[in-house]
């Protein structure tokens, strides 16, 4: 049953660096006798939510305030993804504090930092990055999620998300989902797709990949576009999205497209 | 930035019974003051590994002897299906300690016991679920994995995997992911299809379910058939399997086929 000699010659080699290892693969393993692999270790993700309008949740609301929950959206998608999320306390639009929070949180992997990314007088996030390190790019072409900035600090990845609940998730998506796998050395996993006709048609930003999130109900595909990046129950209700590329202004109901399932 | 009444009526259903949350769901949960959500528990499996020859990884080997590698696979297949492993010590094959364990393990959710499911003088466990609650089946018709029984213990699915590594992790495939997947109320999941040309014919059990791991090259699939239910290296090179029907012989090199991807 899977002895020496009868499974693994010995000097074969059983896996290359990068293979994940899977339920069987520990099992060969541990058959010829190996009882220790060294392993890449899982990415440390710290998750810096800022904002002066959000507060810790369980707390009561002042008028103007909400509750804090980009960084239990971002920690649970990280943990997801194969990484280790560490929430900080929240941060107040304080540039002082936001440089202080990203210090302390580059002894991670890689630092989520959430809210302050725009350019109101409020947002200091990424003028923070740039004092501390190297800002690469603030405002991407995608919709929701056009805020977003991108930095390195103490050669730490540092992704600056939207505070808007939607634009953050679609940044997660975008960036912080490749960015752990690089940095775990995840096999890259591709995502599901399925090709199905829209029910309605879909208008997009023009100049912008734009990620419209859908339901798929009696294989067709309802678009979930609503106004506004705040309006995260549209992704709860969603099955997946579809990606409109820049240079067209939406689809037509009944072309078919790739859906790409959460 | 999702507020209550901006973005979730009072009284609107969020979620059914049965929706896996995701990192948005949390947070959209979150938003609306939700801190606190009833889900159902990740399914406790029992897994207790049985069989003379084999000894705890680590120890040393008397000819004869095989280090145990099951119940790593298995409780490493389990945590992968969302439930919650635990092992028990090595039983050797004597009917009255495999029922006891048998007892022991039906505090769990569910049970899985590796080896001693052929029909051999030391081969007792049907017989213990036979005598401690009901037998179902034993004996199946796939291919690895032919002395697979399956029973009831009070009230708990138990699993009777072969002891042969790929017998056993073909019985986990197909039986036990299932049972995981409906004891922890987890939303179906089809597998990952790929369909491609064979590089090479693939011969099979005629009247079985013939699962053939197979290797993907350049856009062919080479089959991995190896003899013996136990080489389990062949299980560390696939990149999934082939399953071929029973009423037919196999399939000849070019066919195009369906590939499982693990």
């Amino acid at each position: 049953m899977g002895g020496i000699g009868e499974d693994v010659a010995a000097g074969e080699r059983l896996f290359s660096t990068g293979h994940q290892l899977r339920p069987w693969d520990l099992a060969v393993l541990a058959s010829t006798g190996i009882v220790d692999v060294e392993v890449f270790h899982r990415p440390l993700v710290a998750i810096i939510p800022t904002g002066e309008e959000v507060v810790e949740r369980g707390a009561s609301l002042e008028p103007g305030q909400v509750w804090e929950t980009n960084s239990l959206m971002t920690a649970s998608f990280v943990k997801k993804m194969g990484g280790i999320p560490r929430i900080s306390k929240i941060v107040t639009d304080d540039p002082q504090l936001i440089e202080q929070s990203i210090v302390a949180g580059s002894d991670a992997d890689m630092i989520i930092i959430s809210g302050g990314t725009s350019v109101g007088e409020r947002d200091h996030v990424p003028a923070a990055v740039e004092t501390l390190g190297e800002l690469l790019v603030h405002g991407v072409a995608i919709s929701p999620g056009k805020p977003t900035a991108l930095g390195v600090v103490d050669n730490k990845p540092v992704l600056c998300m939207p505070g808007y609940p939607v634009a953050g998730l679609i940044a997660l998506i975008v960036f912080g989902k490749e960015a752990i796998r690089i940095l775990g050395h995840f096999p890259n996993r591709p995502s599901t797709v399925i090709r199905l006709p829209l029910k309605e048609k879909i208008t997009s930003r023009q100049g912008y990949h734009t990620y419209v999130r859908v339901q798929i109900r009696q294989g067709e595909v309802e678009p979930l576009m609503v106004s506004g990046a705040g309006i995260l129950s549209s992704v709860a209700r969603a099955d997946g999205y579809v990606v409109v590329p820049p240079n067209i202004e939406g689809y037509g109901a009944g072309t078919v497209v790739d859906v790409f399932l959460f």
